[in-house]
């Protein structure tokens, strides 16, 4: 592909238009990609970056395929889409990476648990469930994380299950019950592999999160751990990419326990939140090491450049309505602050409508500065 | 204007709409900003990146003012636009960043060398000339750079009269003869400033000529100046720009002397390409400072993060067509190199293609890059 058509020349699909793509979009606008969008909403943030936008569903089949019978490579931005679509642009010819083989695991939660089990790779221990009246069987499993087999997002579709009090939180549909982990931390490693066989990761991240809201409050990068476990977070990543047999680039959250051992929670086969201070953060982002990997490009130096805390910025509790942020006096007087917004119109309680980036070599400044974003930026409806 | 709209309710015009307004609308795609593209050029770089992009004369004064008449702010990116349709618009109440009074000085590099002189600027030594017959009357002046007062770019306009012989390259119309000046260094220093009185100079940088182009060949920054030059350089851009009362940013190019003295060379009020490796290299890019300038939002901090060099990336000498890049394996397998293709669809000899920022601590190593980005980066035709 890469030998018959120049870079500028490929025509490049996105299954999704949101903020994942948007900084792809802005990214390579750098190399004069040419990009096709594909989503549901007339109003995604994509909408107005893209050469190419297209309103349709994700999951319809024979839209997906139409909308990417005429392209040369195919990506995502979430794993919510027509695995069937996939396989027959693949069969056709058309690149798909990551690739619908991997992107079906990885899109069930269930599917996902038992390819870590049959591949030897270590994860929390579970059991499948397929209803309410299920849950109530594991009782001795308590506390447990009840997760929804498919379409859960961001928080939702999880349920941690403390006691016999809170079966009723959980799923009456295929899900997965998650032993709880008693971890040291949470750290996301983002690694990339090529169609040539390159593989290399970026340095494992720290994610913080919100008691609350079940969702990244900030994040750390480096994650502040030893260089064994440094090495061994990064293998365990590249282990996972290659037993998923994945072409692109995949975020793998993991646990790191107190005894040392590191468990795969989740994994996503896209850019992720826990790699957007990857923008500033490192020599290369995550958005141009996803477009060097689908592309079979040599992947990008992934090293860190500056010591980084990165935190999400999310509608307000109380609003919902036309968008607008708040806070801007704050951002604006910070050095080494970068504000990324995503263009969505309407903010609605705990939408992730925005992050921060903050670079700062001191511990105590950084959390500082973290804490003063936090307290004062937010998305707040129009008045 | 702030107090009353928020940033993203703003709409900001961009006269031009060429690689200067690309990457600034790049950029702000992190702040989601609302801008409006005038240009003549139905191709023009922006044209599929700004949310309103109108294709018009920049020259002509109701098309201008038409398209500006909407607006909050207008800034622009070419000098060559109409000032009598922004002296309009100013007067209606839209906020002209850089102002019309400032444009029209610059526009123009006889009144630019007058205004110097007028106000105890240093430059070098010049007469007016009118025709090529008073270019002969200046024969004690040769060796010395003849130059079109208006309409002049990148070297175009600008001829060195070494002697008698070169007069036949002069040009025959309103234009200025300057002194051939014996510099140390030739720096760059872009200034910011904002209604509410602030004033913030980026680090100086050198550029480092190509010999037979008249074009800058690279770039270094920081430049490799003393401690009170670089002070002096930016006391030199901080005395121009209130000279000139102009809101937003000004490229302040000046001649470093044997003596140490500084001389202002000329100036463009504008993003410029001697501010874009400040993209990488930097705490803040250039595109940044200039959108919080004409905002009248606090200046970024301006630090230099990494020593870098910035090469231009060229059209070939021979070939004329469909712009295609060459060089994608060099620049892709070298760390901390940086591509900025700007979109334009056709190459032409020597047209401004691109850049590419190369971040190196190492003076021997960052001096291999350049060499080496130099002979395998450049725009081709398609075959």
């Amino acid at each position: 592909m890469a030998a018959t058509k120049s870079i500028e020349q490929l025509a490049i699909g996105i299954l999704g238009g949101g903020q994942l793509g948007r900084m792809l979009i802005q990214f390579a606008t750098s190399w004069n990609v040419n990009f096709h969008i594909l989503d549901p909403d007339p109003e995604a943030p994509c909408r107005e970056l893209a050469k190419h936008f297209q309103v349709g569903d994700l999951q319809d089949e024979s839209t997906v395929y139409e909308w990417g019978k005429q392209l040369d490579v195919v990506t995502i931005e979430i794993e919510k889409v027509s695995v069937a679509a996939l396989k027959r642009l693949q069969a056709e010819g058309v690149k798909v990476y990551p690739q619908p083989e991997a992107i079906e695991i990885i899109q069930d939660k269930r599917l996902q648990k038992q390819f870590y089990q049959d591949n030897d790779i270590p994860t929390s221990p579970f059991v499948l469930t397929e209803t309410l009246e299920d849950l109530k069987r594991y009782e001795d499993r308590f506390p447990a994380v009840h997760k929804i087999g498919r379409d859960g997002y961001d928080g939702r579709g999880v349920q941690v299950i403390r006691s016999k009090g809170d079966i009723e939180k959980g799923f009456d549909g295929p899900s997965v019950l998650e032993d709880l982990v008693s971890f040291e931390k949470e750290l996301s490693v983002i690694v990339a592999r090529r169609p040539s066989g390159e593989v290399k990761c970026f340095p494992a991240v720290e994610l913080v999160y919100h008691p609350e809201q079940n969702m990244v409050d900030y994040l750390l990068s480096p994650a502040r751990i030893s260089s064994q476990a440094e090495e061994k977070a990064q293998q365990l990543a590249i282990n996972v990419i290659e037993k998923l047999d994945l072409y692109g680039i995949l975020a793998v959250e993991m646990f790191l326990l107190p005894s040392g051992e590191l468990w795969v929670n989740e994994v996503a086969p896209r850019a992720h939140n826990s790699g957007h201070q990857t923008i500033e953060g490192n020599i290369s982002s995550q958005f141009e090491q996803l477009l060097r990997a689908i592309l079979d490009l040599p992947l990008a130096d992934t090293a860190t450049r500056s010591k980084s805390a990165m935190v999400n910025v999310l509608g307000a509790p109380d609003h919902e309505g036309i968008a607008q942020l708040a806070g801007w006096d704050v951002l604006l007087r910070e050095s080494g602050v970068y504000l990324h917004t995503y263009g969505k119109r309407i903010t609605k309680p705990y939408r992730k409508m925005g992050h921060v980036t903050i670079l700062e070599e001191d511990d105590e400044q950084l959390a500082a500065k973290i804490q003063k974003i936090k307290a004062a930026v937010k998305f707040v409806s129009k008045v």
